[in-house]
């Protein structure tokens, strides 16, 4: 369509070599979370023999497995390997959570909305990072995607169950892409980055509290049945 | 050996920086009839309760995870993250494969076809791309085959089912192991790209077809059984 | 803390361009252990229809695996596809493993002496690797640990089992992980990469050889059960 002006991010073209970033205690805080809720869902599998290693790995997994999808998906070294706080917190947060799996199970209400906040937080990091490293628009949304939601990926691959955001339940890939298809249409309109990441946590946030409270879900795959009938017409 | 000169496939100094290559109308297709598979497959597990994400998800990891896998394998930015097209195709293919399924479903044969041409395809698109960036012909042939039938590895785990291809069935990995190991002997004895390229894919096509039509497979494993008698001799 | 200095261990500021590396016989012969004790381990699962390409496959995971977790983490072309070799020899000694089961499941003392020297060597090369190109020690440890034990996940993963390692039993990441540390620790202390190496070997093999022996193990996974009598005191 020559002579025909698209839109940035129609074309992808959209040049943005801004990050949306977090302070490391920040960033260390959210990994926390991860490790904490990690170790929280394996917590319940009694019948299995978890030991010590393994909710390790599943906080490891959890916490950091997002940011790893993240920079295997854009040929990056990935983030976990570039500093030495990163995996012990993880780690450290598992077990810990692991000890004081009751103290935190009462505090459910709290870690769902620190979670909220964690998917929100991630996917912009993520997005912007894709965009910052020249990934088109569709792409990093699905970069921001895989960073907010990888970490549950592998730990459900890992603990070797179905894996639980592909099935009907609450809205949780659904809320980090909502948040970081909103980033890219910010920067696309000039948005600063700060106000474009904290929209995306903002959105995100919402949709997925919105979603535990009011128990929003996708519909279960399903296919048109009224062929018969159709065709008779 | 010095002094006696190995041929070219046996050093794995086969240099070719010439890739197969399919226009992006043609690869788009092939992607779709990935996404479409995808969630044909899905659909037969109807006891679980995937939702439309999880529809969305496998139509990405059965049509773009072969290419993922090839891309982590050679060190390359993944294609799936270079261009705005490919995810969209895969997930809108997917979705509408979940909703037309009946009428895929009495497809059935003409899709058996696409998908053979299309581990064709992306075998000998995989193993070039890898030759291309210097991998030595054994592992090139290696990363064809992971780019052929990766999306199919990545769809059983993510569904937490044994991968089918490591079981007793019709072939399906070999048939890409042929094409591929077809097309780097071909290009090391000079055949242009194209002319290897369609080689592999035809080879790979017959050899996927005939061993769904006359049920060809690999023999379980089995231990040499007989060591008792043999030792008595 | 500006004014006083950490140790080099702690910043991560171990500088190391020296690899632990072993000969190329040494190496494939490493890798051949694993691929037959990939056959092993499939051989077990007699109920599923595992093929020749099954056991192939296993055999690439186990014996190359943990390399290729190594060389994601640390965003390298993948050594199993800089080689010839490293292929076919995998795939070779899971079909000769399955062939001659009844043999090398007589010969188990010996195979889990070779396997612990492997993991050592992988720990250790994994580890160094790491270090070469920059990783800060904390991960590096990782990286090599992950080198040792990934390929028993990857295969755990391909066999839809739940990932041994993660559960109760002899101790087999830790073995790696201790292993790694004294590597790192020695390397921090100007100690030769040569005898840095073969300490992590022996200390490595010695820790997996004596759990196998003494039925060592880490504890499961337990919360502190105490809190409600804690609370009333």
């Amino acid at each position: 369509m020559p002579g025909r002006a698209r839109p940035a991010w129609f074309t992808g073209a959209v040049e943005s070599s801004a990050l949306f970033t977090i302070p490391l205690w920040l960033e260390l805080t959210a990994v926390a979370v991860g490790g904490i809720q990690g170790a929280m869902f394996a917590a319940r599998l009694t019948e299995r023999q978890i030991d010590l290693l393994g909710i390790g790995l599943i906080g490891v997994l959890v916490a950091l497995g997002g940011g790893l999808l993240r920079d295997l998906l854009i040929n990056q070294l990935p983030a976990m390997v570039q500093n030495n706080w990163y995996l012990p917190t993880a780690t450290g947060a598992a077990l810990f959570g692991m000890l004081l799996f009751r103290i935190f199970n009462r505090l459910n209400g709290l870690i769902i909305v620190l979670d909220a906040l964690t998917i929100g937080a991630f996917g912009a990091i993520g997005t912007t990072k894709a965009l910052a490293w020249g990934v088109p628009v569709v792409p990093a949304v699905f970069v921001g995607v895989a960073s907010a939601v990888g970490g549950s990926i592998l730990r459900d691959i890992a603990l070797n169950l179905p894996i639980a955001l592909m099935h009907v339940g609450s809205l949780y890939a659904v809320a980090a892409a909502v948040g970081t298809i909103l980033i890219v249409v910010l920067v696309a309109f000039g948005v600063p980055m700060l106000i474009a990441g904290i929209a995306c946590v903002v959105v995100t946030t919402l949709i997925r509290l919105g979603s535990v409270r009011w128990g929003w879900s996708l519909p279960e795959q399903r296919a048109i049945s009224g062929w018969r009938v159709w065709r008779r017409a």
